[in-house]
């Protein structure tokens, strides 16, 4: 009875001892210490803590994340254009107008700053063309299967591969402590879901994304859900806050992004009640990543980077905050 | 230590024997004892027990229900009629020219008959009226004031308490199984969700339904989102299966209606693999409730109950199934 009764008060002592120094060193390694990665542990420990005035009960302690950029690079080019770009070649036989139409000539020629010098339309062209047409059991397999075989252009590792650790460590330190995590993305939803829960532990009804269209109908006496070549919803920008509402109903305590495209999702996410956590992801990182702002045509952060600064919300510095940046 | 063991034991028995007899006789109590309530008992065994050929993961047991009909009453009309009724006459003072136009004339006159007589135009002008041109914090406000104060015409008590006592047992029951309940109604969703969660157990980010667009908008330094008169999308008939795919991505294993409307929601349910539930309420209780099925204009049950029937699905006499109808 002794022996049990001293190493209950050893194990207390332990954890009284750990909640005195904050948070135990092993938690989220691959981030330096410094202010961003304490900002994190002060908010948690707020709003976690029961009794405290900033108090959030668990089913309220919803958190957002933009995907590209965010939780996986996006350079040179977001990744759902490079699945497009290797869906069009792929349906190219079937297709052989292709080979006189634009913007289909020049990806298939691998000709890519003309194919997207169409602008706007050309991406639209693009995209419908790779990501419509089919069921959405039939576009789930053939996310599934380029995912699990594609790799970088640069950094020559699949796409699974170019997320970043310390994110998928905040992911995970936001969960133990309660947290839903979301997924808030401009990107396809249908392009997300496939993965997104074995690579970010976010369930496909945590993924809100952009999407088309979709029909239902018997075909042979089975239903399916066909895709239609009709945009239904862009989340991004303004379209954040609107998805938000739309999939969620509630507000967001914390909102991670890193460009202008999440200004809306973090400005909606501040202005809740109580505390708040926002913020921005910076890509500093030339070396182990890329290093990208106020001009790219990718990702640009400039009134974000203002906003942010104005308003007192983190900005992670990854070549200075993250020990390490991908897996 | 010995009596430790035998303790142990007692309850281990006392664990075989309730295994042994299905189910402890106290769980769904509203329900009799019939085929209807051992068919959902068995179907949740099968897809709960590990090892079971039919045993289906935590994560992927989803159950979708219904609202109007399925959860809580229907009749004389949608309970959210009666709702953009009374909006309309608290709003009526700042429309002086709704004394001349129709629909709104009639509303306001009481002759309900004559402003539904201008059929879906109609409707519409009387939804978007009473439903749009807030902030959704504002409609969140006044829905709730509503729902806690209006009553039933017939009932004579708060529509939170026209619930089915049955379904809120087995909304639990469910639960309790590790499922996860959605609700996917024709009706509004921001008209749901502030008070699904209190009264059915249903937290807002499971609750789908019909919308209107919402519009991203800083005013006075503050974001909110304003409700515009616009129809974003109707969860309804084949509406149903599309949206389950919007905001869950994964087909559900169980699903309840009671209507025509439901009918492609338990198809699309119905055509997955492994073992599924479907359930259609049948309203046969003209004294405890309402009886209608195949001609009525709310909540029609006619190529759904013949369906029902050829494919085997549970259909619950409400008369005869249900020991209690209302809480």
């Amino acid at each position: 009875m002794k022996r049990v009764f001293l190493a209950l008060i050893i194990s207390l002592a332990m954890v009284l001892a750990m909640t005195s120094l904050g948070v135990a060193s092993d938690v989220m390694p691959a981030w330096n210490e410094g202010q961003a990665k304490q900002s994190i542990f002060d908010f948690v420990q707020r709003v976690t803590t029961a009794g405290s005035p900033d108090f959030v009960a668990e089913a309220e302690r919803i958190a957002v994340f933009d995907n590209d950029g965010t939780l996986w690079s996006e350079q040179p080019a977001y990744f759902q254009l490079f699945f497009a770009l290797d869906r069009v070649k792929a349906l190219a036989p079937n297709h052989p107008e292709w080979k006189e139409t634009q913007p289909f000539k020049s990806v298939l020629e691998g000709d890519l700053k003309t194919a997207l010098s169409g602008g706007e339309h050309a991406l639209l062209e693009l995209v419908m063309a790779s990501h419509a047409g089919n069921t959405t059991e039939d576009f789930g397999r053939i996310v599934t299967d380029w995912i699990n075989t594609a790799k970088h252009p640069r950094l020559n590792r699949l796409y699974t591969e170019c997320v970043f650790q310390p994110m998928l460590e905040l992911l995970s330190y936001l969960r133990e402590n309660g947290f839903k995590t979301w997924i808030v993305s401009g990107g396809g939803v249908e392009f997300m879901r496939p993965w997104a829960e074995r690579v970010y532990g976010v369930p496909p009804e945590q993924v809100i994304g952009s999407s088309i269209k979709t029909k239902f109908e018997i075909r042979d006496g089975k239903p399916v859900l066909v895709r239609l070549p009709e945009i239904d919803f862009i989340d991004d920008k303004a379209g954040k806050p609107v998805g938000i509402h739309k999939f969620i109903g509630r507000r967001p305590v914390a909102a991670f992004g890193n460009s202008d495209g999440d200004l809306q999702m973090l400005q909606w996410t501040a202005a809740g009640p109580g505390a708040r956590l926002c913020l921005y992801v910076h890509h500093t990182d030339a070396e182990r990543e890329w290093a990208y702002d106020r001009k790219s045509s990718v990702g640009r952060l400039d009134k974000g980077l203002d906003e942010a600064r104005a308003k007192g919300w983190i900005v992670v510095d990854m070549k200075k905050d993250w020990k390490q940046v991908f897996p």
